[in-house]
């Protein structure tokens, strides 16, 4: 048996195992949580991402009235090394009237190298004509809403089952995505894109509001002009909460954007 | 032709579009700008959350010394009404010592109903005795990691390729995934999990190092007892960034964890 599995036989339990010993955090001042990075946990030299969201994640367990992460987005600003560090905490209830929160990395599309390897292929949509937009029935959303005005949306048909009346039951959506106004695509508004299609929950039975929790956009090419392509699946509905994974593609065939969303869903 | 085609044609240039008026930001002082939310981007009532998301884009793109966003991780707080609104912005270039910032919800998992409606299906990984950790063979990674003797890691030898100089090309790599002093899995190890398998650009024929630059992991439910079975693939590379999408399934094939990462890669 291996050492591992040795280990594995012993059953260290939760709370007084190496992996709570190695992300407890020790309270300076509120808000404020002081750890030693654990050497054990090292990848080559640096200390291992997944290691590291942990330890803020266990020092936000201390920090909210919740103990369970529910979403949790980093960004790695530098390569960690073990050895003292300090987790500031800066916990919002959400009282205020504030709104939205972003963390985001800015940088120069243009100057990324030319290679692309993806693997992946543009979703097969019908030509323009072939698809469906609001103006092409009577207004498929329950109470129109502006934003419809703002955009050239053409839905496949083979994900509007819902506005039939017949959902696919698959968590799908996709469609050509423009401004109403023929503007060109560019870095932000691929940011509008990747929330603009009706909800896939729409396809999976499920009508009414379903908000965002949380949203990340990976903008990864500066979009050529021409109408968008959309593609959006969810794979796990459970708990009352559905993820959103978009993919944006241009006229030239490249993936220009990336998205993930947690969103809240009211069962009926 | 229908309104949206029609203005389609007329082609409003990137800059001088209703979407760029109605995202444009006006700098009140450093750091932090003033915006009237347009009732044009409502769903409903609410402000659509991408329109948000681009107006945040842009607060961020007037600050920054770069003006594309990379990737952008938004938590939503509250639903978002058209009006005056204000961004902040606080900018970061990492020339401090802060080597990661997490923006996070958190909640009591134990609270979400029991609903269960994914069309995720489990990875097909083979049995634990079939598949391989770095105890089973000369060390894969170039100079042995101290966090290979804290997990216990079974690769499936079907994402193996890359330790026997055979890389399959395909960006994916599965793994059975533990503590290696058997502590079971929850919420906290959960944000280890999705970052510790070996990157799958070395199924893509790449090798050193691939630091992450964002990562999301949203938690959908607490795990069970026992193993845990990671599966994470990569649909593009391009441009020197690649994504990592996780999901980890628990011993009771529940989706308890999805993640996406987006790193930098090296190509040689």
């Amino acid at each position: 048996m291996s050492e591992a599995a040795t280990a594995q036989a012993a059953r260290a339990a939760i709370g007084d195992s190496e992996f709570d010993r190695d992300t407890a955090v020790t309270l300076r001042e509120p808000g404020v949580y002081d750890i030693d990075l654990s050497a054990g946990w090292t990848i080559i030299s640096a200390v291992n991402g997944g290691y590291l969201l942990a330890v803020l994640g266990r020092a936000l367990s201390h920090a909210l009235p919740h103990s369970d992460p529910f979403t949790v987005s980093a960004h790695y600003l530098t390569a960690s090394q073990p050895g003292p560090a300090v987790v500031r905490t800066d916990a919002d209830e959400g009282r205020e009237v504030e709104r939205i929160r972003v963390l985001a990395s800015y940088g120069d599309l243009d100057a990324l190298p030319d290679d692309v390897r993806t693997t992946a292929t543009p979703p097969a949509i019908p030509p323009m004509e072939h698809c469906f937009g609001p103006e092409d029935g009577p207004a498929p959303v329950d109470g129109s809403s502006a934003i419809t005005e703002r955009l050239m949306l053409k839905l496949d048909p083979a994900t509007l089952g819902w506005a039939l009346g017949a959902p696919s039951g698959k968590g799908e959506m996709r469609s050509w995505f423009g401004l109403a106004d023929g503007r060109d695509p560019d870095p932000l508004s691929l940011l509008l894109a990747v929330d603009a299609l009706p909800p896939t929950a729409f396809e999976l039975g499920i009508s009414g509001w379903v908000p965002t929790v949380e949203l990340t956009v990976h903008v990864r090419c500066r979009p050529a002009p021409g109408p968008l392509r959309v593609s959006i699946t969810t794979r796990n509905l459970a708990g009352g909460f559905l993820e959103e994974d978009a993919e944006v593609w241009d006229s030239a065939d490249r993936l220009v954007a990336q998205s993930r969303q947690l969103a809240r869903v009211r069962l009926s």
